[in-house]
C-alpha cells in the first residue's frame, strides 16, 4: 500500500476542491454574522500560512491561539498545523498564573488573540518570555489601541499574503499539529499534543454511523469552545466532510445559541451539560415557540448529563439528545451513548438509562476497566479505573514528570470509577481523582485546599463539589478553624479575598461553612463522600 | 499520541467484546443455512490460527484460500493475518493455467478449498510447487474421497484445537494481511498485495455516512465475491462495526440472493451489474411480489451500472442503488455515487445522471484525472486518465515488473478514461484500452453501451472497436435481447432512433449485431477482446 501520511492538508483540500460553495458561518458579535466559503476560506487559510511563514513560523514552532470560535481561529486550525507548526489552543478562562505558566511552558512564539480577550493578554504580556509576535483578530482593529509590542492586526496580514502559497507535502504523520493543557488535580495545567494522525483519525470517527454520522449534509454548531480539546474535533470533520459550520462567537447566551440554531438550521451541535440545562430553561420560558425541527442530534459531554436533562431535550422538544464521553487527554471521543438494534423496543427508562451511561466505545479505540482482578465483567455492578488505548489517545504529558501517573503500560489510566454494562457500555461512577467540574472547566479542590490553609486563622479545610442546576457541580469550602470563637462573618470575607488573589474569580467557592473537624482515614486522607454525608451534624452552628 | 497500529486483530476483538450476539448466516448449501454468532466466531477463529501455527504457519507466510462466501472463509479472513501470515484470496474462476501461475508465484504454502471446488485443485495439484497442506473446508468432509495429498479436514482440525490461543500483539500496521490478483490485459495476472493499515482504513471508512453508512444495525449481504478484492471490504467492516452479515455461498442464481434478501431481512447488499441486472429480471417476473422492504441499499461496483439498471431498482422496487468505484489495486472503495444536498431538488434524470457517475472521493482518497495539460478541470467534458493516491491503494504489483506501468509518481496510473462534473463526480467515459479513436476522435463505448442499455428491448449491450479503412476505427453494437424471437430488423431501427436522440451522427455505431450472450470476467466485466474474437459464434442467427 502507498505510504500516504494522515495529515491534516488532506480535509483542507477536500474541502476546496469538493465543496468550495458550503459555508462557514461566524457570529463575529452581537449585531455581527459573517459569512464566509470553504473555496474563500481555503484562500484565506493559504494566505494566512503564509503570512505566519514570513513572520518566521518554523516547524516544530508553538503557535498560540487565544480565540472564542469563529472562522479566523479555524483559519488558524489548518494554516498552522499544515505549514508543519503547532497550534497551541490556550484556554481563555485559566487564571493568570496559569495562563503565564502554559504560554511559558509551552514556548509559544507568536500568539494570535481575538481583540475583546486583549485586556488578559495585555496584563500578563510582561511575563511570557518566548512569545515574539501578537496578532489581533477582529474585524476593523486599530492596533494605536492596545499595550501590546510587536503586535500585528490578523486582516491586514492576510490582506498582503500570498495566495499561492502552497503547503509542504512532506509532512510525517507523527508530527505534532496541536496541543491543548488540562487543569491538574493540583499544580500547574498539563500539556497534551496531537499528533495530525490522530486528528485525522479522530476526525474521520465522527463521520461514522456509530458516532455522530456527520457528513456533507450537517450544518454543525460547536458550542464547546475552539480551545477545549479541538472543539471535540468537531471544526476538523466539518472541513472534511464539507459541512457547513456555525460558529457561535463571543459571550454567547442560550438565547443566542438558540438564535442561530433557528436562523441557520442547525442540525447537529455539541457541548457541556451546563450550556443545555441553560438551553432549556431558554426554551421552556420562551413566550412564543422556537422552530428547531433542522436539529438532528445534540451531543453533551465533559461531565455526566443529568437524565431529566436528556429526557427534556428527547420527550419534550423530540431532539435526540446523546453523550459522549472523554477528556483533553483523549482527543477527545472515546464513547457515544447512541442506542443498539437490540434497545429499539426497549422502555423508555432503559433507554433514558443507557443514554445517561458514557456510551460503547467508538472504532479504533480500546477502553478496558480495570481492577486488582484484571478488566472487571460486564455486569454493570463491578466498579474499576476506566483506561484507554488507540490512535488518538496522549502517551504523555509535555515535558511533565506527572506523566507516569497517568501513562502506565501503554494504557491512559483516566482516574474515572466505572462500570461496564452487560450491553458493553461504560457507565462512570466515581472520580479517583478530587476535581469539580463546573459549567465543563475543572476546579481543583486541592488547590483550593492548599490556598485556604495558608491563611492564619484556618487549621484544616476541605473543597467538596456540590451539585447544581446550571453549573452541575460547584466548589463549596469546608473550614476548621484554629479558633472557633472568632466572627464567622470576618473570616469569610477574609478567606474570599485571599482566594481571590490567586484564582479566577469561576474557581471561587460558592460557600465558605466552618465544620468542628473533617472526616479522615486512618492515614488522615479527607473522607469527602463522608464529609458530604455528615455535613450537618458537624457544622459549628 | 499512542503508536497504536491499525491492526485487523482489534476488529475481531471488537466484535467479541461489544458484538457477540449479533450473527454470520451462511448459505452452505442448496437446502443448508448456519448460523453462529460473533462470539463462536471468534473463538473458532482463535481456533482456526491455533491449528494453522500447529501446521507450520509463520509471519509472512502466504496461505491461499479457494472457496465461496461462508463463515469459513470468514474465519481464514481473521485467523491468517491476525496470526501475522498473508490470505492470498484466489479467484476460483480463473483458468488452470492462470491458477497454476498465481498459486506459485505467490508461493502458497497451505490452501483452504471448498468441497465443492476440490476438483479444480486436484487437477492442478502436480503443477502447485509451494503448497505443502491442503485444507478441505465443509460439514462432513470425506477426506478419502480426494486425490489429493496431505490433505486435512478443518472441522476437525478446529474440534481439537486450542480455543485458548492468543493472537500476537506485535503486528505491524504496514504489514501485508492479504493479496489477490487482478487479470490483466495481456499476460499472467498481477498481484496486489493489502496491509493491515490499509484494510483497517478501508473497512472503517464504510461505516461513513458518506459511503454506506454501514453500523451494527444493517444486515449485510455481500454477493461480491470473497475473491474479490477482499468482498470490497464488507467482511471486515461488518465485523469491526458488529452488522450481521449474510453469506450467500456456492453457486446461488438471482432467486436464491432474493430469498435471502426476504428472509434474513438483508438492509445491505453489493455485487456487479450483471447481478442486479439478473435480480431486476428475477422480480420482474416473480409471479407474486417479494418483499424486499428491509433493503435500504444497493451497492454496484466493478464496471458501470446502466441507468436503466439504476432506474428500476429505485424508482420500479424503491430501492437506493449506488455505485462505487474501484479496482482489485484500490481495496477497491475510490468513489460512491451518494447525493450531495445541493442535488435534494434536481429532477429525476438529473439526479440519475449523478447516480449513474462513479461518484465523489471518498475521504483519505485522493483523485486527480490528468491529461498532457494537467489536471483536467471539473467541466463534465475534459477527459483525462483517472489517478489515485491514498492509505488503501497499492504502490506496486507483487514481484511483477508491470509494477511501473501504473505506478508513477506516487500516483496508480488506472487507465480508465474520466471526466470530473462541476460537483466534483468522476464519470468514467472509457478504458484507455477500450476507447474507439474515429478519425481522430474519441468515441465512448461506455456511453453507447449505457444508451443501449435504457431500450426496453435490451438486456446488455457491448460496443467493441472494428478496424476501418478510412476512420481507423469505427464502433460496432453487440446487443443481447431479453426476447430473441422478436424481428431484428425492426429493433434495430428503433434502437438507432434511440442513440439518434443522444449522440452526434458519427458516434452511432456502424452496425449493430445480435448475440445470444456477451463473454465476461469472473467477475462479470465485458471481455472485448475475446467478444471481438468469437464475434461469429456468437451470433443468435
Amino acid at each position: 500500500m502507498m505510504d500516504t501520511p494522515l495529515v491534516l492538508t488532506a480535509f483542507l483540500n477536500r474541502a476546496e476542491k469538493y465543496f468550495g460553495k458550503k459555508q462557514i458561518i461566524s457570529r463575529t458579535s452581537d449585531t455581527k454574522i459573517h459569512r464566509i466559503t470553504y473555496a474563500d476560506f481555503a484562500v484565506r487559510t493559504r494566505k494566512l500560512a503564509s503570512a505566519l511563514a514570513d513572520l518566521g513560523m518554523q516547524r516544530g514552532m508553538k503557535i498560540g491561539s487565544f480565540a472564542w470560535n469563529h472562522h479566523r481561529h479555524l483559519e488558524t486550525y489548518f494554516a498552522v498545523p499544515c505549514s508543519g507548526a503547532i497550534l497551541h489552543m490556550i484556554n481563555i478562562r485559566l487564571s493568570a498564573e496559569h495562563l503565564i505558566y502554559i504560554i511559558n511552558h509551552a514556548e509559544d512564539e507568536i500568539i494570535l488573540v481575538d481583540e475583546d480577550l486583549l485586556p488578559i493578554i495585555e496584563s500578563i504580556e510582561h511575563e511570557l518570555k518566548s512569545v515574539k509576535t501578537y496578532i489581533i483578530m477582529g474585524d476593523d482593529v486599530d492596533l494605536s489601541k492596545t499595550t501590546l509590542k510587536n503586535v500585528l492586526s490578523y486582516e491586514q496580514l492576510i490582506a498582503s499574503a500570498d495566495e499561492n502559497f502552497v503547503f509542504p507535502d512532506d509532512l510525517e504523520e507523527n508530527m505534532t499539529a496541536g496541543m491543548c493543557y488540562t487543569s491538574a488535580t493540583t499544580g500547574f495545567p498539563k500539556g497534551v499534543e496531537y499528533s495530525h494522525r490522530g486528528l485525522v483519525l479522530h476526525a474521520l470517527s465522527l463521520g461514522l454511523v456509530e458516532t455522530f454520522g456527520i457528513s456533507e449534509r450537517e450544518v454543525i454548531m460547536p458550542v464547546v469552545p475552539m480551545f477545549h480539546v479541538n472543539a471535540w474535533g468537531l471544526p476538523f470533520a466539518s472541513v472534511n466532510y464539507g459541512a457547513n459550520q456555525v460558529l457561535p462567537g463571543p459571550n454567547f447566551t442560550p438565547k443566542i445559541l438558540i438564535d442561530l440554531m433557528e436562523s441557520e438550521k442547525v442540525t447537529l451541535t455539541a457541548g457541556v451539560p451546563t450550556i443545555w440545562l441553560g438551553v432549556i430553561q431558554t426554551l421552556d420560558q420562551s413566550p412564543e415557540p422556537r422552530d428547531l425541527s433542522s436539529l438532528k442530534l445534540v451531543v453533551s459531554g465533559g461531565s455526566a448529563s443529568p437524565k431529566g436533562l436528556i429526557k427534556a431535550f428527547e420527550e419534550k422538544y423530540n431532539i435526540p439528545f446523546i453523550v459522549g464521553y472523554g477528556m483533553t487527554e483523549t482527543s477527545p471521543i472515546v464513547s457515544v451513548s447512541n442506542y443498539t438494534s437490540e434497545m429499539d423496543d426497549w422502555t423508555a427508562d432503559e433507554k433514558l438509562a443507557i443514554r445517561a451511561t458514557q456510551g460503547l466505545t467508538v472504532s479504533l479505540i480500546e477502553t478496558r476497566i480495570v481492577n486488582e482482578n484484571g478488566e472487571v465483567p460486564a455486569d454493570g455492578q463491578t466498579m474499576g479505573e476506566l483506561t484507554i488505548r488507540g490512535p488518538w489517545i496522549a502517551d504523555e504529558y509535555y515535558k511533565d514528570e506527572r506523566t507516569e501517573d497517568a501513562f502506565r503500560d501503554g494504557w491512559l489510566y483516566t482516574g474515572d470509577i466505572a462500570v461496564r454494562t452487560p450491553e458493553g457500555y461504560i457507565k462512570i461512577t466515581d472520580r479517583t481523582k478530587d476535581l469539580i467540574k463546573s459549567g465543563g472547566e475543572w476546579i481543583s479542590s486541592v488547590d483550593l485546599e492548599n490556598a485556604l490553609m495558608t491563611h492564619e486563622a484556618v487549621f484544616e479545610a476541605a473543597v467538596i463539589a456540590m451539585p447544581h442546576p446550571k453549573w452541575q457541580e460547584r466548589p463549596l469550602a469546608c473550614v476548621v478553624l484554629k479558633n472557633n470563637d472568632i466572627e464567622e462573618n470576618s473570616v469569610k470575607a477574609q478567606l474570599y479575598s485571599h482566594l481571590e488573589q490567586d484564582f479566577a474569580k469561576w474557581w471561587l467557592p460558592d460557600d465558605i461553612i466552618f465544620l468542628k473537624e473533617i472526616p479522615k482515614t486512618s492515614v488522615g486522607k479527607f473522607l469527602k463522600a463522608k464529609l458530604r454525608d455528615d455535613l450537618e451534624t458537624l457544622l459549628v452552628k
